[in-house]
């Protein structure tokens, strides 16, 4: 513990203060100012010392008033451990995944499902629909051909250029024509890896991995290297340098700065800046998948990967899926050095976007709502996922560990005692509850004793029952595996 | 030609007789009742005769009046020879046609164009804007949340039961869950493909064929192996036969039964039989791309390799793009024994298609308006194609081969002297006009005297002025040739 930063030690003095009750929820914190002055340490000390403690979900930032204590949490809800850098990440394993996940999602078929906290989405009623629905019925009258002419090379120029527009505030300097416009994030995720690798080739990922990427990299024959990954500063440059070193071979890298899934942590600029440079030295490609990062809580925009990127070797890649519109599976990337060999690829696997949906979605994002948008979306979110995370606290049995995240749509639960997720699953879902286990996000057996639970839906009554539900199941196990211990 | 069939005698009787001018246009022909007296020959080789003049284009059918001479024609346009069928298929080659269609098209680009003929597409006019966008109105009106909502699995649910109930009339027999949506028809080609066979598999395909097709097996690392092709009949068993065995390991077969492109010609019945037959005997997949067959200009719907298909080893691919409209991407597959892979693949690749355009497809395709639609299509691009056929027929030196097809949007000619085409589209590039070479449609340099023309267009004066100038062009270079030699 003496290795530890003073500004953990601050941070974990405050939160003594917090767990023993001196500092009462809704209460305010000491200032910075005096927190330097009572501690004798700089003001960026302090300052990290309440980042820490507002990333951990025990205090919040409120506009010109400081730092205040949040609502009570449960005692136990430690946050994850940091990932062990010293081991060596697993050889690349590719088999198998798909057959888990496919049996996972078709036992959820099977059964008829109450409350679902297995997706990483927002509930319908945050998006916009209605002036999305507006939109494109203007869209329809304004271009009354556009159903049965042929689509536009590349996308919807304005579209394009909306795109771009917005991407200059991610640190972005491009052209429409550098945008192509894609069936969501997965198909931009698709034809990058197929331009940079072709299949038995190694691809860097972070571990855990939302499992769509993991199926693609199945799908696409390629393996999957596992980089330990942090649930407060994502993946571990450290580590992927360690695995460069040891593997070699590494083709191309896939890496979600942004609200990581299913981690929801936040890669600090600083090491988004040396992975840039990282990849580039060793001429590994590296694919960004930005979809999340116009979900960010703050008033300054996150600066993407590909921002860093000198050279072209960033293929950054986005969709508005989870920011706009969940039902129109709009994504798009900028391809770097690869531009021409996936305007190609896209060309040969599904042709240009049909231009409907990019029209509506560009008069909506050209204008101020969507902004406004964004802004009721984040609030919501935030509401939910504290709801979410209190609850837990409450439920779950001691042991039970949560990061809590700065944004995003889920949370990445460690079960105590390292109990089966596999069983809480089943038992969740003969209660119509369905989770997803950890097991579906790498093709090790490291996570088998996580959940990720959706935080996108409003919380309510049914929501409150089924995590009493899973609280009551995980701590059944926990009492069951005490007794066979 | 003595080994001539009868009714190849008996039509080239009657073809004479129209050449030379005692059957002029718009004549009626001897009923067929009075051919059988004349020749002395049975009823089904007089109807034969009959069919045989048809399908070249020197007569026509009424109903209920017999059959009448057309226009007369450019007595030079013959028809193209049938495939050599003893020269063994060239050993699989697939590097290449990219970079040589890219460069076309890249050509296309930088050249204002003023007539496009190099597409194989129906003008936006013909196809049913107005309902459509008043259908897609309505599904927006009628599922206000369908923009922010999770798209459902495997399409939308009305869309694949009118589908499937459409693939009744075309021998197929499919639940609706058994049909997968996708991105177009070069979705479902992509995710046939890939699920059947392994990059460095061979791929036997029509000779020529549909550039898409060609640039899709580079793409996924495939190697094309190229069969002949009749103008007449479409792939040669024979052929394909004889590959099988001189070849041995082809995985797949990829063919277009109905109006192949560039050929637009049909396969009989008995043919696709055979076909599917030999394939389930070789354990070939084998893959149909029926997209073009609403397009059939006759009373009963053409039936489908499916039709015929007991083991589940025929992957059939269709899409709406060519009948329905070209704006909207809408394409659909059932996999028979892949389907459980394709759905895989098509999750990993894309995700779900967006539900609106499938639901405003749906409700339209669900009217009587599809199939009036539909007549309506056939007839315009009849007559286009009679007329384009004309033209050329009119404006084109002698020599210049023609096999006039039965339906679809494409002439597929042949350049007299063996006159390169690739010189016909540079010189008609620079008056504006765009065509495509028959380079774009093969590996091998088989086709490089070919020209593919697009006949989807109103015929009109500027069509009329620009098939004048092609006339033009391959004239001056016959003219050159005959010099030169």
């Amino acid at each position: 513990m003496d290795s530890q930063p003073l500004y953990r030690k601050l941070a974990d003095h405050y939160l003594g203060a917090i767990k023993a009750g001196s500092l009462g929820q809704g209460e305010r914190m000491p200032s910075v100012r005096s927190m330097m002055r009572t501690h004798g340490v700089s003001l960026s000390t302090a300052l990290q010392a309440c980042r820490h403690l507002e990333r951990e979900g025990w205090i919040e930032a409120r506009p010109r008033s400081g730092y205040f204590v949040r609502q009570p949490r449960h005692a136990a809800l430690l946050p994850l451990d940091e990932p062990n850098l010293l081991r060596p990440p697993d050889p690349a394993q590719y088999v198998g995944v798909h057959a888990r996940v496919s049996e996972f999602i078709a036992q959820g078929r099977r059964h008829p499902i109450k409350i679902n906290l297995s997706g990483a989405r927002a509930a319908p009623q945050w998006y916009p629909a209605e002036q999305l629905r507006v939109a494109a019925a203007r869209a329809l009258r304004r271009y009354p051909d556009m159903l049965v002419r042929a689509t536009p090379a590349g996308g919807n120029a304005h579209f394009r250029s909306v795109l771009a527009k917005r991407a200059v505030a991610a640190g972005m300097v491009l052209s429409p024509d550098e945008v192509i416009v894609t069936h969501g994030c997965i198909e931009a995720l698709n034809l990058a890896l197929r331009a940079v690798a072709q299949p038995g080739d190694t691809v860097a990922v972070e571990s855990p991995t939302f499992y769509g990427l993991l199926q693609i990299l199945e799908s696409l024959g390629l393996r999957a290297l596992e980089i330990p990954t942090s649930a407060s500063t994502g993946i571990s440059i450290e580590a992927l340098e360690l695995a460069i070193q040891t593997y070699g071979n590494i083709k191309a890298a896939v890496v979600v700065p942004h609200f990581q899934n299913p981690l929801a942590c936040i890669m600090p600029d600083a090491h988004k800046q040396r992975l840039v440079q990282l990849c580039e030295r060793h001429a590994i490609a590296l694919i960004e998948d930005d979809t999340y990062s116009e979900l960010a809580e703050c008033d300054a925009p996150l600066t993407a990967l590909k921002a860093w990127d000198r050279t072209g070797n960033v293929i950054h890649c986005a969709s508005l899926h989870k920011t706009l519109a969940p039902g129109m599976r709009l994504g798009w990337m900028t391809a770097g050095r690869w531009q021409a060999r996936v305007a190609m690829l896209k060309y040969a696997q599904t042709r240009d976007n049909e231009e409907w949906s990019q029209i509506a979605a560009a008069e909506f994002m050209a204008s101020s709502a969507y902004d406004r948008h964004l802004r009721r979306l984040r609030v919501a979110l935030r509401r939910q996922r504290i709801a979410m995370a209190q609850a837990i606290a409450a439920y779950f049995p001691l042991g039970t560990r949560l990061t809590m995240p700065a944004g995003g749509m889920t949370l990445w639960l460690e079960l105590p005692h390292r109990l089966p997720a596999a069983q809480v699953f089943d038992a969740a879902l003969a209660q119509g509850i369905l989770v997803a286990p950890g097991a579906m996000f790498s093709n090790s057996n490291r996570f088998d004793h996580f959940l990720r639970i959706n935080c996108g839906l409003p919380y309510c009554d049914d929501i409150d029952r089924a995590l009493r539900c899973l609280g009551r199941i995980v701590a059944d196990l926990a009492t069951q595996a005490a007794k066979a211990a």
